[in-house]
């Protein structure tokens, strides 16, 4: 017999739970697909006496992490806490200096010192895991490191953050403005801490630039991710877009081009009918395109006790398996740093504007837009209510964002035009 | 530095071809991602002198894929051939026998005898991997060995024939009858050279044994597949269902019950606001779902050159990276041999039948399904052209099987119906 695959388990969140819940329920299920044993020597959060619905006493106490990280009847540190620095970045670093490996769902963590502990874990011959760093249950480290290696990646797209999804989706069905809907999300306990964290794109991108660093090859470069939260979109964009056949989604997308690596996670518009169109409520969805594979996609719950624990675990059990990664898929010290870079390459945007009712007012517009080289697939101007000012919607053929924003500048010059034209790429899937 | 993974590569079709450009392609950006060179020793197909567009001369020639397997400079047999019996198996046998590791895309050589092979490599310490073999490009043996072996899955289900459901998308979008659009995928050469393998939904069987071995951890148990190809589909059922809001499609699914295994590749009926009803054309889905994680959607190319190499290579590469799995996810020789058990679980029912005019004849229908215990959730009775006959649609609540095989039986012996009334399962996804 094989000697026991020992855990240390520090955080005792929503996650940490799940966690143990199934090393208790399915023991013998998991020894007979890894070959070994697993057990959990100590575990450690910050309240030992909460009742978290779980029995607590066969396990050894800590209450500091890094002596947890330390112990010598641990193999595995599970980091289950959180936060970028603090006490999971000291425990992370002491496990791995110890020659422990490390499974954490700690995405902001690795998005802000991923490189540095990437190296010193392989330095020290320790593995580093992350599945449940991104995009919950769904296995997508696991499929972009090694289901689809063979494969040169074109591009990474994805909805990220079950949160903003969910308040999208109630602004649409329900007709509920921005704020109506976040406030109904932070009601349901859908919200981080720092609501910023989730509605400010800033999770989401955490989870990007993991995925970028894995698809090509490069350092993790989070301060490069082009940030912009879902806080400015409206309901009239939203039913405008459905108007014209397509949904809102704070969406991330990467590639990396001759210019550099592009990472966005921003307010954009994809097809009603594609499958990220389709995608409502918390689900979770990322799109992969390989060079041979072509597109994949793959969708499931993006956060929650159960799907984040079985990303969780499924880490674990790689280890147990004897599988040995490296944290990004070539070893940390070859991952290159990449010039980050705008995209620059043409695509088609989403405009909506007020127009003064008055004679030829559309017709500037319309030149506005030619001048600047962009021309117009589809527009439609609607009837309006209230006197003087007409709703214009505009989708353009691929255009350079260049001239977009040089067609927005002159079309917010005009008389013609009340308030900012609202602009949005629309992205093709 | 490592010595290099050699390969052996038995096929040079479609995607022998596919794996081989891979490899020449991106021969450094494989050995930054396994830490190990991978080559070619040598290789081995039908006609040597065939132009297949990539150059062949560096390699070895066999023209014995045995000879090929046995080669003391091939350390991974790479099989490619295709059948379930003859050279394949021989030579796959042969590799094992001699301590290689085996890499094959052939769902029928394991649907029939993954059992013994998986033996046969444990026993000689080789490991065979099958990533390729089901669903194409999509990394689904990979995410339900690894990805979600922390969980108990409950239901497998998918779409797992390119072409059936090109066939069947067809038939919908474009109005042709089953044998035109049977004729149009003909010449577009998506049919194997015996077209009931695709059809009749045995390919696709094939691979749902695959996955339910994986899943349930029971021995591959092809034979007991419930088998139902797409011949019996009519346009009118095509149109029925969507008028109903539902989709036809050639579904696969698995479940491990109490009673036993139960495995089915049929006709459903599936919401066609749900992934696998919005799934149109040569594409695969396989939805898992699992006690914790819920459920998860893949989805992506069945088949084609790129998409399946890119499979075979994710095998390769694992090998490459030292990673070592069990076939079936665990020892072969502690797979269960599952009880075959048909479905008794209540689900609806689609059911379309021609009803003569005559009144109470729809009473009849509808106490034939009364008495039988089905009750009625929605039923439309259409107008008719012709004298006599008018279609009636029935989706019935949650019956038992058996109570609407009885139901049928009553409704078929009413003197006002006409024909053979056609029903179908509704699958909840």
């Amino acid at each position: 017999m094989t000697t026991p695959l020992r855990l240390g388990i520090a955080g005792l969140g929503t996650v940490g739970v799940g966690v143990m819940r199934i090393l208790r329920q399915k023991a013998a299920t998991l020894e007979a697909r890894t070959g070994r044993a697993i057990t959990v020597s100590a575990i450690c959060a910050r309240s030992r006496s909460k009742d978290r619905g779980i029995p607590l006493d066969g396990y050894a106490w800590e209450d500091d992490p890094v002596a947890l990280a330390q112990r010598d009847d641990v193999d595995v540190f599970v980091e289950l806490m959180g936060g970028e620095d603090g006490p999971a970045k000291a425990a992370t670093e002491a496990a791995i200096a110890a020659g422990k490996d490390v499974v954490t769902a700690n995405k902001a963590l690795l998005a802000h010192h991923g490189q540095a502990l990437a190296e010193a874990a392989e330095a020290a011959g320790a593995v580093l895991r992350f599945e449940a760093a991104v995009a919950g249950g769904i296995p997508v480290i696991k499929a972009l490191t090694e289901g689809l290696a063979g494969n040169d990646v074109t591009r990474v797209i994805g909805v990220m953050n079950g949160t903003c999804n969910y308040i999208l989706t109630r602004m649409e069905d329900a007709g509920l403005t921005y704020d109506e809907a976040f406030a109904e999300a932070d009601g349901l306990g859908y919200l981080e801490a720092d609501p910023n964290l989730d509605v400010g794109g800033i999770d989401a991108g955490h989870k990007l630039a993991l995925l970028a660093s894995i698809a090509y090859g490069t350092r993790v470069a989070f301060d490069a991710v082009e940030l912009e939260g879902i806080g400015k979109v409206s309901i009239d964009d939203i039913r405008a877009a459905a108007d014209m056949g397509y949904k809102i989604k704070l969406l991330g997308v990467c590639q990396l081009t001759g210019r550099g690596l592009e990472q966005r996670m921003t307010p954009c518009l994809v097809p009603a009918t594609s499958p990220l169109g389709q995608l409502t409520g918390g689900t979770n969805m990322v799109v992969i395109e390989g060079d041979h594979v072509g597109q994949i996609v793959l969708r499931g719950a993006g956060a929650g006790e159960g799907p984040t624990a079985s990303a969780v675990m499924s880490d674990v059990l790689d280890i147990a398996r004897g599988t040995r990664l490296s944290t990004f898929g070539v070893p940390a010290t070859s991952l290159q740093a990449a010039q980050p870079a705008r995209s620059v390459a043409p695509a088609p945007f989403y405009i909506r504007l007020l127009l003064q009712d008055k004679p030829g007012a559309l017709a500037k517009v319309a030149a506005a837009l030619g001048e600047a080289g962009v021309s117009i697939d589809r527009m439609r101007q609607y009837g309006h209510e209230d006197a003087g000012a007409a709703p214009v919607l505009i989708v353009t053929h691929k255009a350079a964002p260049s001239g977009l924003e040089a067609a927005l500048d002159a079309i917010s010059a005009l008389a013609e035009v009340a308030g900012t034209p609202v602009a949005l790429r629309i992205e093709q899937v």
